[in-house]
């Protein structure tokens, strides 16, 4: 009945380090990966049968998580243990992994109504539909429960945001267009949400009932990435609650009980906390926080 | 004066091993690693400097390969040597890199005017054009050389395919749409073909005056993939000419002369030659190929 959870990326967008910075924590990375581990760009699994697993997003470095994974290695020629991906959103570092799987493998694809319009505009994915039945796509709304696996989870999309990413122009976004995830099974619940533009009070109650809480870690402070590259937004005009502050979002979660298992996922590698070593990454494991390495299992 | 020039990725799409195959091959690169050697997706990229990198190609697996070479580090916050990328083709494991590159740093791409096309056809393509100047484009003509880096390497475009990906459907496609590169720098002449549909003559009369050619390695025998998994194509009809066999590639390169650098590249997972005890690995070596592993170097 055991859930197996683990995360196969724990970095934003652009992984740790980043091809094009020098940043603290990128510079160490490279140079003392012993000190600050390099990390994969977001990417989560789950199975509770151990034959099928489920992917939350589907990352730009799934090739190589998916090869560093053993109990997703297929165990016969042109097969695959994936039974299904859930998007959680249609921006390029939790959906270009799709275009990975294409080898005329069958896949399934659980989203919402606006994540499938961006992504079906888009001619790349015809690359997913060159054999009958190879892509399946299952529809997913925000508040409606649905089940993966056997024995099963319990999955309900969690609405955080209404726009699609900035490639998808002039298409309507609309409710789903970016969301969370509840997951319940055999009576616990956790709640997975590496993108959260703001902890409203909805989802600060779905944190305060699950057991275990993945949360948006992105970014230390609101202009911490403008701070290292002159000319780029604040965190929260692209879409990430910084963890630090009166109205961050350890402040905002400071009242889960403390029996709450609480891990930050999706680091940016601007975020200090990444360092060991900081005063930012002991203030985080004070208020309780786990920061994870690639292949952290719960 | 040197041209440094480096095979950051030796693999077919998919790499090796495959995230859906557990191919002979396959099997031996998760469980005997030191025997047949992981491989990411076919990259190379070249400097005359060592202060200005050019890549052929955009792979999928490029923020991975980056990491893992320190001549391509960035040697300031936000920067990169990445100086251009000349991109052969507009098929997916050739441009899905570009995608990765996207924060706000600036980029020339050299293409021929296919390729754009069928880039500049897809949505995504937006994220690399947010800030003003962050992305140049620069036509590229069959036969028509230029130059990259300071001193010099002049390219010349080899016409290789007027097919377009079965992903750009109704795009025309045209001269350009598939080329190899010919290389030129202190006198010296260098041939990278890592896609080869056909050995036509005049290719072949590029590699008889070369003194160092890259050549397609997908396949072995034609019928390799499908053996491998049914309803798949065979290897001439997705524009691979396979190595073995009287009209093979071995075989119609068996008139350079002795003194001719060979190197296969863009080798598929399920070619027989990644296995070095293989039968068909010794043949390609006692015909003079190399079969290099990723980092490579010329």
């Amino acid at each position: 009945l055991t859930l197996q959870f683990h995360l196969l990326g724990t970095a934003a967008g652009g992984g740790l380090p980043q091809w094009n910075c020098l940043c603290r924590q990128c510079d160490l990375a490279r140079r003392e990966p012993l000190r600050v581990y390099p990390r994969t760009q977001q990417q989560a699994c789950f199975s509770t049968d151990g034959e099928h697993w489920f992917l939350l997003g589907a990352s730009p470095d799934l090739r190589q998580q998916l090869a560093s994974f053993p109990p997703l290695w297929p165990r016969a020629v042109r097969t695959t243990l994936i039974a299904g991906i859930v998007l959680l959103s249609a921006d390029l570092d939790g959906v270009l992994g799709l275009l990975l799987l294409r080898e005329f493998t069958p896949l399934t694809i659980y989203s919402t109504a606006p994540v499938r319009r961006a992504l079906l505009a888009n001619p790349f994915f015809a690359m997913l539909t060159r054999v009958p039945g190879q892509l399946t796509w299952v529809e997913i709304t925000p508040g409606v429960a649905f089940t993966l696996g056997e024995p099963p989870v319990t999955l309900t999309p969690l609405p955080l945001g209404d726009q699609l990413p900035f490639y998808a122009g002039s298409l309507d976004g609309g409710a789903g267009a970016s969301i969370g995830l509840l997951l319940e099974h055999d009576g616990r619940k956790l709640v997975y949400t590496p993108g959260v533009p703001h902890v409203s009070s909805s989802l600060l109650e779905h944190y305060a009932q699950a057991d275990a809480v993945f949360v948006d870690g992105s970014f230390w402070s609101d202009s911490e990435l403008s701070g290292t590259h002159s000319g780029t937004p604040q965190a929260r005009a692209i879409g990430h609650q910084p963890l630090s502050g009166p109205d961050g979002t350890l402040a905002a979660l400071g009242t889960l009980p403390a029996s709450t298992v609480r891990i930050l996922v999706h680091i940016n590698n601007t975020n200090p906390i990444l360092d060991p070593d900081s005063p930012e990454h002991a203030q985080a494991l004070a208020a309780g926080w786990q920061i994870p390495r690639d292949g952290w299992q719960l």
